[in-house]
């Protein structure tokens, strides 16, 4: 059995920032859950284009207020306290937060922790670093 | 891209009930994503064990308060919101809630939402129903 602590991660290498962006990734590939599990902070009045090809993602909103947009469809849903959304479509999408988002997310294949945004809001494939 | 609110779920058959115990399914494996995901809530004041011996899960504290005990070793661990434990070993434990526990969990395989608890604490290998 795994144990871990947001609090105490926080401030580890397991805890990755961006430009206004923090995510702490509770689960990784090496855990061998067959997923990886992060607890994402989108800073208040931040916006942030992702296009994960390679991977899925679902993300749920624990607290705070924002929007996604779908780019392929241009619809935009809100988001409060207890939406999800999942991007079995590999979306390419535009979150919004208009006050601090704190999300929890899931992705498979699991995200090992090396990966970083590439110039097209990706992640590179499992197992291609 | 599927957007769900558990809210709205939560009146549904989406939602699966049993004693002190609530699931609302915002993912399933029909949903594609190579994992479930649900909002389980604990009632204050009670105790349930389980031993998921053909699915990985991992749960995280949103919020409440608790504890979990490894059956094999007799430890036990504290929850409170931000602590996750992950049944890498398919281990058999007993969860306590001393408040309401509010609990964000993901399945490896995924739950297809027919499963029951079988007398054992485990939930039927994936495909056999």
């Amino acid at each position: 059995m795994i144990v871990r602590d947001f609090y105490k991660l926080k401030d580890t290498d397991r805890s990755v920032s961006d430009k206004h962006w923090n995510s702490v990734r509770m689960l990784l590939a090496d855990d061998g859950m067959g997923f990886s599990f992060h607890i994402t902070t989108l800073a208040a009045n931040s916006e942030h284009t992702f296009h994960y090809k390679h991977h899925f993602e679902s993300v749920y909103c624990i607290s705070g207020k924002g929007s996604i947009t779908d780019l392929a469809t241009g619809e935009t849903h809100q988001i409060t306290p207890g939406v999800m959304y999942a991007l079995d479509q590999h979306d390419h999408h535009t979150l919004r937060a208009e006050e601090t988002l704190v999300m929890a997310c899931c992705f498979n294949p699991p995200v090992t922790g090396t990966e970083v945004h590439r110039e097209d809001g990706s992640y590179a494939p499992a197992g291609t670093g």
